[in-house]
């Protein structure tokens, strides 16, 4: 005989044999759920809320929960078997690791929003008190209720199957919401570039992302680099709320596409992460970044920043919480700390590369013995910004570029060319220097010395510098000699960047084990063109990876655990800076790494 | 030779033989530094900052401070003798207790606020960031700062000389201050009455009163009691948010008035701390209070509540911590439970009864066994409300009145009488009651069936049925049989609810070993005249004490201790409500209590 077990949040159900203990029934269902006592009934992680079919409970269940609380379902899954039709709710932290994105190891969901239900029954009378309500809420009641969860009970009515449930943020209760509305639990994860926006809405029960959007940061108006717009605000500081605002509605527009995409609630969103570099992150705060402009250039606050909606005016409830990631360094953000998080930098024993190239391009050499870190002026060309048709990784964006006898394009979204975006440039520079049509060191080659294909050869247009990449609407798009140059002095200066931490920790280049390549550019990236261009070191083509936007993915980090936040806390204080400028070696360094290598390199 | 040494914050000084022990120059200087270990240097409770004359480390000293709190002059008193002139700030935490008000046991002064200094000649630059700050600003660094604090900084710019202080409330940097501010640190107790408002300015370092107003609570105008105005708010949802402007208003006032008579600056009080009956509570903060107007009479909240003085239009910093005390019972308030907290009814070993009249009586009677409560409606005839010229306790309200030949009043202030107040009503019919005025049910008797003094016998206009009290501007002072009937209602029910929390707790008349009388009367109340009308029982004079507004002291003591408030909490959840109306024998009690005790009581 079979009997069917449903696990919510996730809805997922199993039909097991009369008699599969609640644990083993789980992980058939796809759920998994923690046993870390392995059925002793001794550590009490593996409690479920059982909603139908609870069975009779048992003495280690009474060690766990009071009366109130097994009346209300609760058991340890590792003491039970199924027996009858059961539906039982595994809260999150019961639940296992989740396996997620490029982070070399799992994170236990620990969000630091949680939502108690007061089941239907459970109430009583015209009206609800928090003495009543809060009873009910297990767990919700360690610190005092806000003042706006307060004025939110008097408008409650009493029905006859009401259910409520309790948002509980920081181990304070925030909000009460009528039904039971756990599994709608939201929360956003920001990183904040100073080209790019990318926002991503995820299921604080499951981990799982819901949406996900990105786009150019409105701020760009007043410069496209982080110096010039501090420049601007040194001339005039009303600019500060105007640029902080500017950042605000980027994030307001890409919320409201994925809430619109993904059909969540505005009001079902309970906190935000956020990182980015030490300016945006100043900024977008509303906080002076003018000491970051001037000798010493010190961060305003490199530590942790809690804050609310209200106060930044983003458009969700007053009281959402917003958790701003620290900052290592001046010029080393938030954003650079979140992708090290994210690939585990500082879990590895062998010494490995991280490269996140942004408009500063951000990079990180070490193991868990040792991090340094240093930030490159990269430029926003890897994110199209100072490329003549360049463009951001979006719809219509050439990302990958091929050339045979004449050139060949794809777009995001297979659409009619736009523009070309970072992974394009890279590809198509690669491709270029690979036929010849650029010298080793970046200058355009007469096709006339060359033996090309005649349609190949006709793209050069000799006379205005330019190389004709794609015909689109009305407008064509071109790679000039300029562009060429902003890619050497971008791809020029990280290259650099990495030697210079790799001499700081005193390592041949074969010493590192992998090297990741993080951006925004995500997955396009063409390792391949990458290593021929130069922008980094010729590893073997295995031990560099593509990892897309690995600060993204620690800012989803800390939204899910608690723990990975109290990690890329301590990975802050640990992480070296290196400053550039003063190692006399570094100049050197650059100038060697502006060349685009001879050949396809050589790998050791 | 003798040496002088300062103690900050309080400035007291003392001329000691060179070669005193730090400890026993601050006993001498009476500032009475804590050394629990005994002068071992082992427990590190006794650490001073000096300012001047700091001596060489010791072993100690560096066990407890790191090298640059040494060199910030951080030592352990115990361990250094006084060698040479030297000023020494001495932290709150390092002060023995404070003897204070009518608590049983003295209390250890550890505010919520803490001010931390950072030195003349610690910063550097032209600018200010908050990990330079901070990282001087020891112990302040536990929690991210403020979004506030954080928004403060740039505004900073470096003078010579430049000291700052960071304010740190709950263990959070919320402020930076130019200067040594250390001296100025503030917090507000409020007790908010039915009737009257009470506050307190309260010095953090020292737990000193600064200053100190009551005034009527501007609410009255929509009614004298609690009651009146919760069915004015039934009809009219909008005066919610009237209702709790008038309370904020009307502590406005007596907080301008406290500072300009204190010159406090208002952006140097951190903290608040508040208690009030259930009902004032809930409109203080701008709660709905209509569950507690209808059964089952729930109050909307009964732990402590947290909010920012900018959640509730108090004319303070935006961001100024508001604590609430908790409520013990719908009926039972914060107050109330401040009271208890005051006269330490927790930790007495006999039985002690305290009975805090205000609006409402609240009753008490316990000890650390057990403890029981009632409330009782005993109206506002205590605060003058009810009565036909009385008036709350301020400049010109009669307290105390004897008869002689003819009747003798005295004010307060010794101002010309303007009406009368609680101390002065009992005063005055328990004089009346002596000298056969009224008889024992509390009816006028003709001055022409007794033998009196012309003087005193043409003061009783029997056809007005009023007694003449004294002569003011314009309008006399009269007490009605009307006002006598309204005292005799309010000393009843009181009476009664001693009496039915003494048979709940089953002890006798003569087990309570002490009674306490709190209120706003203060210290005005004659214990005889209290006796003699039947307020309370009469046990020997000796073991009833008035204590005066025993729930400010109480709301005091939570401002000036966490462990006070950790006390206050846990008290709240002991107490035991006894509901008095559905107590069968409590009719008979009171029908009993209203009539005036035949004569001079005995005492048992």
């Amino acid at each position: 005989m079979t009997t069917k077990i449903t696990f919510l949040p996730d809805g997922k159900s199993a039909e097991v044999a009369g008699g599969t203990s609640v644990v083993d029934a789980s992980i058939q269902a796809g759920v998994h759920l923690i046993a870390p006592c392995n059925g002793k009934g001794t550590c009490g992680k593996c409690g479920v809320q059982f909603q139908e079919g609870a069975p009779a409970p048992c003495a280690a269940d009474a060690r766990f929960y009071g009366g109130s609380e097994i009346d209300d379902g609760w058991r340890l899954a590792c003491m039970h078997r199924v027996d009858e039709r059961a539906v039982v709710f595994a809260a999150p932290s019961t639940l296992g690791k989740v396996d997620f994105g490029p982070s070399m190891e799992g994170i236990v969901l620990r969000p630091n929003v949680r939502k108690v239900w007061v089941p239907i029954g459970a109430l009583r009378g015209e009206s609800f008190t928090w003495p009543e309500v809060g009873r009910h809420a297990r767990g919700a009641l360690d610190e005092p209720p806000t003042l706006g969860l307060l004025a939110q009970l008097p408008a409650l009515r009493y029905a006859p199957d009401m259910e409520l449930t309790v948002v509980v943020c920081g181990g304070r209760a925030v909000a009460i919401e009528e039904g039971d509305t756990r599994l709608e639990n939201y929360g956003l994860a920001l990183d904040i570039g100073t080209t790019t926006v990318a926002a991503s809405l995820l299921d604080l029960n499951t981990g799982e992302e819901i949406a996900r959007g990105s786009g150019l940061n409105r701020q760009s108006v007043h410069g496209s680099d982080v110096m010039s717009r501090l420049t601007s605000l040194g001339e005039d500081r009303n600019l500060l709320a105007v640029l902080q605002r500017l950042a605000v509605e980027t994030v307001g527009e890409l919320l409201e596409r994925m809430l619109a995409q993904s059909g969540v609630r505005r009001d079902r969103i309970y906190e935000v992460t956020v990182c980015g570099n030490s300016c945006m992150h100043h900024v977008f705060l509303g906080l002076d970044p003018a000491s970051l402009a001037f000798a010493p250039y010190d961060a305003l606050v490199l530590g942790p920043v809690e804050a609310r909606a209200g106060d930044l005016g983003l458009d969700l409830p007053a009281d959402t919480a917003v958790y701003a990631l620290p900052n290592v360094a001046s010029f080393i953000g938030g954003d650079a700390l979140a992708a090290a998080l994210a690939v585990g930098l500082h879990r590895s024993d062998a010494v490995r590369c991280l490269v996140d190239i942004g408009t500063n391009g951000e990079i990180l050499v070490g193991s868990r013995e040792r991090i340094v870190a240093c930030s490159t002026p990269a430029g926003p060309a890897f994110e199209g910004a100072s490329i003549s048709s360049g463009m951001i990784a979006s719809q219509g964006a050439i990302h990958r570029v091929e050339i045979g006898d004449d050139i060949t394009v794809d777009t995001i979204g297979g659409e009619k060319p736009k523009g070309i975006t970072g992974s394009g440039l890279i590809d198509l520079c690669a491709e270029l220097r690979r036929v010849g049509l650029i010298d080793a060191r970046g200058k355009y080659v007469s096709p006339a010395r060359l033996t090309l294909q005649p349609a190949l050869a006709a793209r050069m247009l000799e006379a205005e510098k330019q190389f004709l990449v794609a015909r689109s609407y009305g407008k064509n798009i071109y790679l000039t000699q300029r562009d060429v140059r902003e890619l050497q002095l971008a791809k020029g200066v990280i290259f650099a960047g990495i030697e210079a931490l790799r001499i700081a920790m005193g390592i041949e280049r074969e010493e590192i084990a992998e090297l990741y390549l993080a951006g925004t550019f995500g997955s396009y990236l063409s390792i391949r063109s990458a290593r021929r261009i130069g922008l980094v070191p010729s590893l073997p083509e295995g031990r560099i990876r593509a990892v897309g936007n690995a600060a993204m993915v620690g800012a989803q980090m800390c939204l899910l655990s608690l723990d990975a936040r109290a990690e890329a806390e301590a990975l802050a204080r640990r992480i070296e800076h290196v400053e550039l400028p003063t190692r006399s070696d570094f100049q050197d360094l650059f100038m060697e790494a502006m060349q685009f290598p001879d050949e396809e390199p050589e790998t050791f």
